[in-house]
């Protein structure tokens, strides 16, 4: 091993196609490992490890997902399951004491996500959801701007959309638009990262009420295919954000404060993985005659050696190492933003089930 | 005159900063020349004339709007008055048998627009409004793009975002704070040209209602500052809009296909004056492991030997030319345009009034 302590050791819950960029992601964090692959079907579980063109020696196929919470091999497990076996399968790892990386949304609401960080908590475990962008570089030096009172100033207006164009496909058999397994749609799909984006970007201070958007589109079924809402804070800060799987495949963050904006058209997943980009400016006026701007907003690059998944991993596995050889405590940065996430998405269905209500966010 | 025709005469009533940036763009159309400039002080009428460069022995200074208006001289006059004068100049010079090129907001109301463009029909003139990124050759490219079904395919999501920071001097006596002078603030002046990329981005079909969304900010004197709202087409389009005099210059224009989708920075104002950028991506989809996107948007640059006001002035002057040279009837494009404009305007404010009810838009 390359590193002065063990790597931390991975089991995977199912085969999900997300789950093989993240048994990528494990491979590349320099402090993790992938041990087992589990899946309900052995062979389903053997095809993931030979497609993805893991080490069959050294990755276990196994054939439920029990026999990877027992396998004393397992430091931690992502769970990439659909959402509505979340709070079974988190709370089952935690009470096996897996350190646990949930997919996102964490759970069909927040009441259920408490269950299982309240079990992470009984059990000493870590938690953290999947949200990359996080962890990418770039979104720290965002932060920088965004923080620096001067050139940013006072925060405004928040304005976030991510949709991607399902194909046919996507629309009949994706687990996203299924009201048994990902009963949230778009909403915790594309729209869990509008309202991280969001909550981020207010570092993190709970928006007072959300109003949903009307126009929101479900499919027959009644899944969120498309939706939007504003939060509103108590200051006067307002934020908007639209999440669809039928527009055109657009992630743009736009930050506004009173001296400085922010704008990234890539903030879920970035064009390239080696380098990211935002514009920021600050104190842009017009020329004289105001025929231009001067300055023009500045495009700021930010590189990475790592892809912003392995370095969620790397970020999740140094937690969960200094619990497991520092006798350290779980850390709580992750689960109160994964939380907090939660309850406005909570608060945005109860909007739109309401007919686009004032619904008020209480923490 | 290097033209085939004589230019058309141009009169500007009032001396407003917006008239130095005009004045200039009448200097530059080729089929336009500034002939006279009016004020209710003479005195202010020659300085506005001597601190733009102009020629004092071609450009009359005249000390009362009437006196331009009964000018023979004077084919067409530039109205940048506050919008509470609109309607009696804007009339007062249709009656005159003077070509109107008026700024924007064009009116309180659309009632108010409709008398002012009653009398420009009466009087066979041309009405067009100030909307000066309307005539850059940008706004044309891009609309190749949207009308591309194969690449952009279905319209489903708008947003624009225009405000910029005032100062203190501005929020303390800029004619857009004063409700006697500008009653509609930042819906009428950063929010006429949300309003409009929106109708521009949907090729001008009405929205069915507008619903404002919370958060509108007054000044003490209760005009508008900052507000929002989203707009609702019966089939199912939706777009956002925010406008404010609170929050740092930002101008973004995204919209959003089944199939592309296209995003602008500086939709009012390009960055520079000699070029403009937006970028546009269609069927973009993720690499195998969703790592990156495949492509990225393109970045598309459209140059413009004449800036997007002087474009605006010869668009307008060619219109007026052929009524007064070739007996040619007043174009009805830019009337309808400005006249749905103020009709969204009225809804998102009526919207603002009845505490963000929904509020149907009837042309």
């Amino acid at each position: 091993m390359a590193t002065t302590t063990n790597p931390i050791q991975f089991g995977i819950l199912g085969c999900a196609e997300i789950a093989r960029k993240v048994a990528r992601a494990i491979g590349l964090a320099p402090n993790a490992v992938l041990v087992a692959v589990g899946s309900r079907n052995l062979d389903k579980a053997r095809r993931f490890i030979a497609d993805n063109g893991l080490d069959a020696a050294a990755v276990r196929a196994i054939g439920s997902y029990e026999a990877v919470l027992s396998d004393p091999g397992v430091d931690a497990v992502y769970v990439p399951l659909p959402t509505s076996l979340h709070a079974r399968w988190a709370v089952a790892a935690a009470e096996s004491g897996k350190h646990l990386l949930l997919e996102k949304p964490t759970a069909l609401c927040a009441a259920e996500l408490d269950r299982i960080l309240s079990a992470c908590r009984s059990h000493g475990v870590q938690f953290m959801d999947g949200t990359m962008w996080m962890h990418n570089p770039r979104t720290a030096k965002m932060r920088e701007y965004l923080s620096d009172s001067a050139r940013f100033g006072q925060l405004k207006t928040i304005h976030s959309h991510f949709s991607f164009a399902a194909d046919s496909d996507f629309l009949q058999n994706d687990i996203r638009v299924k009201p048994d397994l990902d009963a949230l749609g778009a909403l915790g799909d594309a729209g869990w990262y509008c309202i991280r984006s969001i909550l981020w970007a207010a570092d993190y201070e709970l928006p007072k009420k959300a109003i949903a958007l009307q126009g929101t589109v479900n499919n027959k079924a009644g899944v969120i295919m498309s939706c939007g809402s504003s939060l509103l804070w108590e200051d006067g800060k307002v934020a908007t954000f639209k999440c669809s799987f039928i527009g055109h495949l657009t992630m743009e963050l736009s930050v506004v404060g009173t001296n400085g904006s922010l704008h990234v058209s890539d903030f879920v997943i970035p064009f390239e993985e080696g380098k990211a980009s935002f514009s920021f400016g600050s104190d842009l006026a017009f020329n004289e005659l105001v025929t231009g701007w001067q300055p023009p907003p500045s495009k700021h690059i930010v590189t990475t050696d790592l892809p912003q998944e392995a370095l969620m991993v790397q970020e999740f596995s140094r937690m969960v190492g200094s619990i497991r050889d520092s006798a350290g405590k779980p850390d709580d940065k992750w689960p109160v933003i994964s939380r907090k996430t939660q309850l406005v998405l909570d608060a945005v269905r109860a909007s739109i089930d309401q007919g686009c209500e004032p619904v008020e966010i209480v923490e």
